[in-house]
């Protein structure tokens, strides 16, 4: 695959502090380079080794002291001290969100291709800040999957959507609006908000994710939630499917109308796209852990960021004295539109898992002779039921 | 460790369908037998293999020809099709919820060595049903974490006493009692509704969890996902902790009081607490992916069950015409009584794996010579920091 | 695929004890049984359970008392103690030869796809028992990768061939009863003798291995060695080839002349042979780890038997005292016979695993538009460089 | 543990090229720098960086034009362009030599806490080149195994006595020069050849390895396999063990009279040596896959270097047409001297991952109460039975 550092650098700029003023100033410029693994522009196949100096170090947040003396209220300070031992002067080590740098950059890879061979897009965007929600429940549609509006934005969404709603991401000119004057507020007051993140992936071949422990579903959970900050992950209905009569929440089959995108490498190599597809979608594109076909979508939840500037009251390590922290400095208020591309780089590792899984059984069962009463395979590509 | 049936049984009743009038009616007995891994009692540390035979076999819901010709509504019939290509008679094969009992059976192992060397204790309980919530938001606590009755019952509450709110296994005798007649309504009218399983881990040693890719919520989350039937997973304060402003979501440092229950192996082998916990506990025991030993809780949220009596009108597995489906006798209304053990069990499970990869770093750190500069390792434990 | 017992039972008959009077004449019948994973006599690409029930359980060789006063020598009863702290009244557990029962049930269902996909073929034959060689080491073949007639040999072998040289399975006439009655003097003498067998792999596409650690050898080594009593792996050229200089060892390349059988998934999808190969075959089919499509062998030591009915002093468990042991009735004195369906089934699992992620990298780079000079991507294989 | 440079550095002199007249003469100096997981020369738990810049990259041995047109007999040029499908310039990539500098360094941190914590010594040496061998098969000793004057140097050797005999490493003065004047000829003429080196680890607890499918020695060899150049293995009696009877091949059970090394880990928290040990050691200290606390040995086999100045005739990459090849420059015409560091890197990895999997036991195991009739455990370590 033709590869260089122009296809990773974007999305390094996307997850970039200092890119507004409701984010942190800090001007990490965070250029991308690659050490090996691609030789005249092109993959070799090995492994691909990438490099992100850190050009603006973070100076001690508290002070070399107040680090030494007290672990830092809901940082990983001090569990990190009861894992390993030893304090590193760092702190928590690297549970620092720079540490999602590789993460950017690495998904960036496998978004290339997923876009290329499959036509897979995977996009983005913030759906709440604090109690601003794009979509708030309402009598009428108690979740977002119910709501005709929600359903066609995950039908459409793209980054450069999103990217026209910044500094928030937030893909509505009024409620971009709200949730930067919002956000500006928590910043004024020296405090910090969290908020969500929705993720819509398009294209995605059917007959994605294992059964029973490897789901799609719970290997996308694992994926956010391993990203710094994150408290809840939902997908299709969510928590609020909860309170919907299966009557409703039951996604009926439809014959599907989608073809491929005639740009990739679906159309190119005549995959075809499943035959059938949900009229609703509160499975969120994912029915016993196998993906359908169609949009799958999720959300994640971020936390109001640890490090503020008011005071707080704690603990010293050995527990015997209480004192007095506050960060120096400015500190950022809400990380979810920095969280964007983040959350689009592991939804993308796990989707180019999933699919190298499958095509490993889908290139098995090619080889072999045609059975009797059963679907053939599909002759080009990991889609393969229901022709 | 000894090991017999009767360690293993419990938890597959609390499973079995059939406990009460509200849930699925079928009678299996589901007996458990040990094959191999102990003998006289005892594990051998060998594989345990263990077999439950399935007494009363499902009749198929929908009748034969149907099941044929139309994959079910939000089941995984259309999505195993095309994944392997081959339709099994059975529909979605492993995504029935049948498959959870091996998961139970598994669990309750890794529970009776959580409990008798760390006196560790895993209790879930159901925390809504539908639109009934044991703890809906108010405008003083507009998440549960903020809610001391709720942090109360975290901190003490047991299988036991779960138990006693049969058949819906929410502790609070109003609200189950509401939840019941709730579920009754939904099966007077042929529908189903879901909810959501709060799970609490009490006694949990600091330490345990992987930085960065497998922190213990993420592992929480994958495990969780994987069950059948649900759609969310959020830790500690979860999707509501985005609303609230760090300087409250923050978690300050206190000295613990906290000493291991006297009959535990931690007991007996002077395994220390750690020296500090958090006043309040949004971060729900665990920090920068480690748990920091105040208690760990989680809530999993379950959709409605897609097996309705009610007619659904559905689509062909070609995709060529439309029919209605209406399953035939009585089915589960509402999973998320029988989801309880479920859950334990797998969290059991992360436990258990997060806990044997700390066990082995902090045995290989106990037999090096002491380093000056830094803690200690603890003579006999996991939690080994803070001392 | 399709799959019945009868492609899995004529490896598990060839395994079974008692097939001649120079093995042990213990009767096990070692039918199989299929549980779960086919319908209909096809696979469903879930999981496939398989049942052997042991008919003729082992009595106890020594007697009770004296299993549990003694670690037998040279075998698993004394390290699975010191492991797991816990003495099975069985001894050694799980390290009884019985266990490779599974290995050959296992390994025929990936033979079956190999056979039927690429054509590949498998066959492992006796190459000496004790001091008795097939091709002794001359002063012109230093070793057998030099000699013309054990090149002929892994061209042609097959198990058809092997099965003719019974009880031995060594494909000489004349060396398979010199080795029948060799066996014969240790078996009257009550003792026992080891021997080494050797694997050929014919048909194997080229590509197959992972670079630096998974090379696939590595892997083959890995299985060969985890065989109950086996004592050494080599291939190609092994140890013999260190004493033969580089300018002899080196193997040139020269245009292939292969061509794909014709019955097989290979043909029928047409997947081209490498345009290479070597003219001599010192590398063993694998060089840099990977295959390069020439035949892969490599031969695996297998040491004498430790159960031997001659008396033998030993030491008790707790090293207070001595002791003579003699095993009752009559035991094997040589497996090699008996392993070669095991060494052929743990090639079979090795190669569809390397055959698995190869082929998953090679669906991958199918579907991406065509590059600038770089090789073309084969339209239908895992076979895809030099076209 | 306390880590610097200087811990690695050592290992890292050993394998590199120049270190006589015998060997490669290209100067690679090979300085390791520590970038991650330390601080003031203590590991912090979290992963350790390590690099080592190439100072004297290597000259295309054969010219631009001839690595386009030809791969090299024996190397991996052709295997990476089939397995990748794009032809690096450096030719098989990730298959160079080079490319086990890595693993010495990962490796001396392994042996460094291995050391330390238990004692263990893993020392490898040259035991034949080419024809050359330092312990030749004799009638009375058929392999060396059986030959006291081995066993008294498995006991023994150490790798100061090692670096004595250099340039060849082989612990014997006369065949030491023996084998010096013998690859001289080889280097004389052109060409190259290949050896053998035996690695012993000593003071291993017992209890090490995992039943079934890793069994210690199939770790071992997948280890010793996957270094490049390597052709067999071999451990305890090896391919010379399926020649000797079973009646003195099994090793019969003595009391142990070892005590751990004073300054050890092992000393320091008490761990006991186990009880028995074996009088003859065939076993290679590994019974049903697990150590048994003798000694563990074994031997690898490397081919004679593929790189030769002589010219060979061999194919092009498209097979059309012939041609000659001669390497540029002078090669190393033998490479055990070097592969000795590789081989124990290799070895100790392959322990520390053995040692941390038994902690992990022996610590759950450690907080269980007490069961009757069960070997109690050991308080302090991962030896465990027998006491």
């Amino acid at each position: 695959m033709e590869l260089t550092e122009d296809d990773i650098q974007p999305q390094m700029n996307r997850r970039r502090p200092g890119q507004s003023s409701i984010t942190t100033p800090r001007n990490e410029k965070d250029r991308v380079m690659i050490q090996s693994g691609t030789e005249f522009g092109v993959t070799l196949g090995t492994p691909i080794g990438l490099v992100v100096l850190n050009e603006d170090q973070r100076p001690k947040d508290y002070g070399d002291k107040t680090m030494d003396l007290y672990p830092r209220p809901s940082h990983a300070d001090w569990t990190y001290l009861e894992k390993y031992g030893v304090k590193a002067s760092s702190g928590g080590g690297r549970s620092s969100a720079r540490e999602t740098i590789g993460r950017v950059a690495a998904g960036t890879i496998a978004e290339k291709y997923l876009k290329l061979a499959y036509g897979i897009e995977i996009t983005a965007f913030v759906q709440s800040v604090g109690s601003v929600h794009l979509f708030p429940p309402t009598p009428e549609y108690p979740t977002p999957s119910q709501n005709p509006a929600f359903l066609e934005l995950v039908n459409t969404i793209n980054r450069e959507t999103v990217d026209k709603f910044l500094p928030v991401r937030c893909p509505d000119e009024e409620v971009t609006q709200k949730m930067t004057d919002y956000i500006a507020g928590f910043k004024e007051r020296n405090d910090s908000i969290g908020g969500t993140v929705t993720c819509v992936i398009r294209n995605l071949p059917s007959g994605l994710g294992e059964p029973c422990f490897d789901k799609l579903e719970a290997e996308l959970a694992h994926a956010m939630l391993s990203i710094p900050a994150t408290k809840g992950f939902e997908f299709g209905s969510g928590f609020g499917g909860c309170e919907i009569p299966g009557s409703i929440h039951n996604d009926p089959f439809i014959r599907a109308t989608d073809t491929p995108a005639t740009d990739t490498g679906a159309a190119r190599t005549g995959i075809p796209r499943p035959k059938l597809t949900t009229k609703t979608n509160n499975s969120g594109g994912v029915q016993g852990g196998i993906s359908n076909g169609a949009p799958v979508y999720f959300r994640t939840a971020f936390k109001p960021p640890a490090t503020i500037s008011q005071a707080q009251t704690t603990a010293t390590y050995d527990g015997e004295s209480e004192g007095v922290l506050a960060a120096k400095g400015r500190h950022d208020p809400c990380v979810v539109p920095r969280a964007v591309p983040i959350v689009e780089a592991m939804a993308a590792l796990v989707i180019m898992d999933a699919l190298m899984q499958q095509m490993a059984r889908h290139e098995a069962r090619r080889h072999l002779p045609p059975l009797k009463q059963t679907v053939p395979p599909s002759e080009n590509g990991v889609s393969m039921g229901g022709n």
